[in-house]
């Protein structure tokens, strides 16, 4: 059995007192930096890694935050947690994990099981939570920010961007390269509620133009290239005059373009694809799909932040709002 | 301030003793049916979440499970850690998450942060961890998983593949296609000791063919496909002649396809192209790409299954090793 390297292991090593080994590992200003140094290399070199869970035990709460995020699928969400994990590297808080699949009870499990962990603060996805959950959650007295989407009423703080105006905007953006046989392919929308709002802010921003959605296809299940690649041949098979598709996201748009690409249809030419977050898999194919660049690093990192400064402070997030507005690119499309 | 609810509180919403709650809350055989369903639906209503901190704290450990990745920039980490998301649903362990980036000093930092919180288990990527990262895990006494890899010597259990195989393997593929003029592009090779055993595993199966390698390009930095196209647009001008290009990963791999199409190269007739991992983004070009499909999601799966077993056995993992080979897709390049 391997056995645990305690404080008086350091301080022997070191050869130094304990209270001294445990003043200096805390960084105490009244121990010499030369003590600091050698009590650290000393823990460094026998493997002590302290004992975090007793320290927080006084305060009967964790350094953990919980992140729920819906899928870990495409880069999206490791990005956001990425984010929060930058945020929180040195401060001696921890991201705790839970993926809820687009799943509402799902989400109300994870979350309720996070909760019981007393974590200092709860970072979710988006908006929609369902009665049960948002009771769970007005009973937590910890901070929690809702990220990712600020279309409707945060519970506390919250850091995202409107998707309906994201919809809409590419839709403008779209309508003023002068396309006018527009089709919508998406996926997942009776689950993915921001999908769901960006295609109601596109179709409000054609009818606000007076141009009539041209074709739509969906599909249920969550999005991936291939599934891209289906329902690019199902909207051009039903559609084949279409000149413009917008799809509910890049992983379906890129599967377009490589179905595009290898039935000879020239892009942007002849048929304009647009998705939405700006992934780098867009980039392969510089310029040929347009789309909109979500801040999901930043939007991770500004979460965490809103958390950090009220733990560190009277406990309040003050019902922040941190608006993170994608850029549009519409590269070629610019052009042609 | 908003005020957690308490055990009363549900007792009294479904009017039972605190005693009876508690007892049907942890699903005691001594309350009937009727009583367990009243008062988890009390709880429910109310927002109750139970406080499984103090719980772990008589037996001095929480039910945290570290799990160490170093990057999630494409999915294949992100799979990993969905893959032990699932594993330990329901079971009351949850996953605490770090990304070192492939730098050593991050991962020791970040395991020695992550062992002050007693965690159940840890599971971390590789086997290339520093002398003092070693020395770390030597000293916990808690079951730990090294995944991804099985080359080398792992400290206690391990859940992965041997990469030198891999590289080796596809390589023999390659050249049974009868290509002959084959260069390696890759990136990153001098901290992702991974592919730098699938790069090495590759020349040793050109060697044994007596194949010589007929151009190499490499980069520093982690791998994109922005980083693929450049580093295929670098080899093809530097080694025009080349019928095969094997890249370190499949975002490099998406990368060389973008250019090559977009350059009109026929892949695979005219040059083949062969990545690693089986990402849905090689999918999205049908039969295009040769690849090595790793499984990522069952990695994980099987890691958090190793610790599981080990908690609630006698905490030992047995040493156990558990080897689940990439399958090589060959694609259109089978038929040419």
């Amino acid at each position: 059995m391997r056995k645990r390297k305690t404080l008086v292991d350091v301080a022997a090593a070191a050869g130094v007192s304990k209270m001294t080994a445990s003043r200096a590992l805390r960084g105490d200003k009244d121990v010499s930096k030369a003590s600091i140094e050698r009590v650290r290399a000393a823990a460094r070199e026998i493997g002590y890694y302290g004992n975090h869970l007793a320290a927080s035990l006084s305060s009967s709460r964790a350094e953990l935050i919980g992140v729920v995020v819906p899928a870990l699928a495409n880069v999206v969400f490791p990005e956001v947690m990425s984010g929060v994990s930058d945020a929180l590297r040195g401060t001696g808080f921890q991201p705790v994990f839970g993926v809820t699949e687009y799943d509402t009870e799902k989400e109300y499990e994870i979350i309720r099981s996070m909760l019981s962990w007393r974590p200092a603060g709860l970072i979710i996805t988006g908006l929609e939570q369902t009665e049960a959950t948002r009771k769970l959650l007005s009973g937590a007295d910890i901070p929690i920010v809702q990220t990712m989407d600020c279309d409707g009423e945060p519970l506390d703080a919250c850091v995202g961007f409107s998707h309906s105006k994201a919809g809409y905007d590419i839709a403008k953006a779209l309508l003023a390269t002068g396309r006018r046989r527009i089709g919508y392919a998406g996926c997942n929308l009776d689950k993915d509620t921001r999908a769901a709002k960006r295609r109601q802010g596109f179709l409000r921003a054609l009818a606000d133009s007076g141009v009539p959605l041209a074709g739509e296809v969906t599909a249920s299940g969550l999005s991936s290239i291939q599934s891209g690649r289906k329902l690019a041949e199902e909207i051009l098979k039903r559609y084949p005059d279409l000149d413009c598709i917008y799809f509910s996201n890049d992983d379906l748009a890129a599967g377009g373009i490589c179905y595009c690409l290898e039935t000879g249809m020239a892009v942007p030419e002849q048929i304009a694809l647009a998705g939405f977050n700006g992934l780098d898999i867009i980039e392969g194919f510089p310029g040929r799909i347009a789309t909109s660049k979500t801040a999901r690093h930043a939007i991770g990192q500004a979460a965490a932040g809103i958390i950090l400064e009220a733990v560190k402070g009277n406990g309040s997030t003050g019902g922040q709002r941190i608006i993170l507005e994608p850029t549009i690119s519409l590269g070629a499309l610019q052009k042609a």
